[in-house]
């Protein structure tokens, strides 16, 4: 796993689709392709009442997470890459998928004082 | 899962016993025995050949992540609760497992905006 990494914050508003499973995986697997990284596990659960859904991949170049609140529209994901990888590609895969009204990302730098 | 939570940022820099990863997995267990949360699913990888592990855990209020470069002694890791749970309490944690020189924590407000 090379050193270092982009470690992006994501929260998608009044998104839709946000209480189905096999969307949500299919969504983070092209994430993962899309940015030219590598699914090691996934794992999805999801919640009742509100149909809320928590996944995870681990990547060789990090993990993608996604929690949801379908009732409000609301999801929290995170996109941490390291190496040749682009996790900026995901933001893209993200809007065609939830179709959110906004999208707001934040870039955090991991590992450079290290 | 209840809405909107703390996301925290955490960096370990000159960190021991990051290959470790039964000592990793028992860690991160207490993480989440500490800040008074629920485990859903726990999964950890280990890298060759520098030793690295990431591990992900899965929680009724969110998640937490871990990535370490032994060789550099440093980890990058995420924990992001909701609801009651009370992350601040995995740092100290961190800083009995893993003896570093120094912490890094950024708290970030997730979905408050939703």
């Amino acid at each position: 796993i090379a050193f270092a990494g982009s470690h992006l914050i994501i929260d998608l508003y009044d998104a839709e689709r946000l209480d189905d499973l096999d969307h949500i995986e299919q969504t983070m697997v092209r994430c993962v392709e899309e940015a030219g990284a590598t699914l090691l596990h996934i794992h999805l659960h999801p919640f009742e009442p509100n149909g809320g859904i928590s996944g995870v991949a681990v990547l060789a170049e990090s993990h993608i997470s996604i929690h949801s609140w379908p009732e409000r529209g609301y999801a929290a994901l995170d996109v941490f890459m390291c190496g040749d990888a682009e996790p900026q590609r995901c933001v893209e895969v993200l809007r065609k998928a939830f179709s959110p009204a906004r999208i707001a990302v934040q870039e955090l730098l991991r590992g450079k004082g290290a």
